[in-house]
């Protein structure tokens, strides 16, 4: 029997092509039209080729589990998987301007990537010495300025897949409300945690658990299984059980994201292990570990957590005070009773036994993963 | 006989209060959710208020073109053209941000006014003297991130407009097909007016029109009239007549607009005049300026022509180069043409004597406007 490891590597395997391809196609048209634009769509579509292909792969079981059977490969649905995977790219180039992050995936993120190119040919073109493409101000604003454009192209691409896709038209009209609530959840989920990275405000528990369930359990398992299943015509029961497993699984994502943003390596997680710490990321983590600190340890994390400067040995510092106070232990509990709650909702979604299978299967894999 | 600038102002007065009350609409619902987010979207609904409304007026001129006869008051066409100007305010929130302009339609741009917004309150928090929400590095890195996820949140508004607007399903997905178009011209326009002012690339004319086309033709002429025509259920002829008028029409609304930007009043134009200059927009006027100055006249507008400290002085003395090199006499011949090309489409757009009228005014104002 398929694992749900497997379901998403065979998913990924039809749609990596797919959207490779879609992205292709565009860069076609564009080198008809402007040279200066094909390098800017490359960037994106390079920098979505390293992505796990999970939302994509939840889209097909959403719409799976609606339909109540497998498909086995599926070009109806495609679409719809890579629009999730195209916004994904989307948005994560937008973040990493708004986290100051130059790493994705283990290579440039799509700001840091635009500089660079930006930068060599600057270099190239004043008979500077190249130096590896080393970027000044400019070239950075410049590269900035890209990643903004290039999200907004790619949320116009998500939504032209769903929209040019092959179901009737009502259909996508109904596909279309969800995807767009999904984007503005995620959106306001983004905002709010913007917000609270800025005004250190790590003692509101309570706001903490929305921006996860906003910006992470909805955009990661709820609106990605609910866009397949209105593909596939599910009834409103059914989207409903997935919006709340789905809130369920994506907290536990999310708090599980957070352990691993302060505990795994960088060859791990394909970006920088002390970004979070950085940038002080508002997580359930540091507000647990903040409220239990001794005043010796809370004066170090006002200290370290939140400054851009921070270094490895900083890392430790708050890596030992987050071991110390329990907050690891702690969050590690609260995530399995969520992913015990996502649990008890399976029985609602599907009387398949393999689609169950893989929704049970899901949940293990989200609180086990160690990038 | 209703005059266009009648037409756009009746147009306004209908569509300017339907857009403020969606969008407080979502302010109350947010207020259930979040006081921080509420905030945020009173920015963009402020950001709003003051535009001319051109694009939502084109987009109800092109349905009652589609139609034949005109509508009067007519609810169901409205979303759609709220959905055009709620566009216009994220992409401008975006571009202020990519051209650092702290000023827009003679307010605080989004992100000026959410850093001045998180400066103020911060000095509250710290009981800090407040001296006016003077903002620091932080404060404007708050105001950019909130300024791109507001871009994001408004795109996503637009879409949703047009997808829950009354009309039938069929219709809308071929409405979506047009708007989602129009949304890519704009952004391949945008990041190629990027890179050529990150390249100071003054030479290639035909590269600077393609830009005015993608970027300002489409997105304030044809597109709005397209969208409003899709829904009208236009013949094909119809819609390709529109882009023709359109792109004719909008590329003498950008030249007219870079003459603005050079020889205008703040108060004229709502927005800093030394901006352009400041920025070293790549425009057809600076174009000819710098192929026919001479090479002491080169000599300054290379210093003063995208020097981000550009004062009044260095204005006049671009101005004075522009004013004896001849580009502002040139643009304006250039000008001319294209409008007259626009006016001889006009017979193929409609057979109603005062709607063709409306589109020959509309002509005449984009030549004329001081603003």
């Amino acid at each position: 029997m398929m694992t749900i490891k497997e379901y998403i590597l065979s998913c990924k395997k039809e749609l990596s092509p797919y959207i490779d391809s879609f992205l292709t196609g565009l860069i076609e048209e564009r080198a008809n039209s402007d040279r200066g634009l094909v390098e800017l769509y490359e960037t994106f579509r390079e920098a979505g080729r390293e992505g796990k292909h999970i939302r994509g792969s939840l889209v097909k079981l959403g719409y799976e589990i609606a339909l109540g059977h497998f498909t086995g490969k599926c070009e109806k649905i495609l679409p719809a998987c890579a629009a999730f995977e195209i916004l994904q790219t989307a948005i994560l180039g937008q973040d990493d301007v708004i986290d100051k992050s130059p790493l994705r995936r283990g290579r440039d993120s799509i700001w840091r990537a635009s500089a660079r190119l930006a930068a060599v040919r600057r270099m190239a073109a004043n008979r500077e010495a190249d130096d590896g493409g080393k970027e000044n101000a400019d070239d950075f604003h410049y590269g900035i300025s890209q990643a903004i454009c290039l999200g907004d192209v790619g949320i116009s691409l998500a939504n032209r897949l769903v929209i040019e896709s092959s179901f009737d038209s009502d259909r996508k009209i109904e596909a279309m409300k969800t995807f767009i609530g999904v984007q503005l959840h995620t959106m306001d989920g983004e905002m709010l945690d913007v917000l609270m990275s800025y005004e250190k405000d790590y003692g509101d528990e309570e706001r903490i658990l929305k921006i996860a369930r906003l910006k992470t359990a909805w955009y990661t398992i709820a609106g990605p299984l609910q866009l397949g299943a209105v593909l596939g015509g599910a009834s409103g029961e059914l989207l409903d059980a997935m919006r709340r497993y789905g809130i369920f699984l994506g907290t536990a994502f999310q708090l599980r994201d957070d352990i691993l943003g302060i505990d795994a390596t960088e060859a791990e997680i394909g970006k920088s292990n002390t970004s979070d710490i950085a940038e002080g990321k508002v997580t359930l983590l540091a507000h647990y570990a903040m409220k239990r600190a001794t005043p010796a340890q809370l004066e170090q994390l006002r200290r370290i957590y939140g400054n851009g400067a921070a270094s490895e040995a900083d890392r430790l510092t708050v890596r030992d005070i987050f071991e110390s106070t329990g907050p690891f232990a702690e969050v590690a509990k609260n995530t399995q009773s969520y992913l015990t709650e996502a649990a008890d909702v399976i029985g609602e979604m599907t009387q398949n036994a393999k689609q169950a299978e893989l929704l049970a299967q899901l949940c293990v894999m989200m609180a086990q993963r160690k990038s």
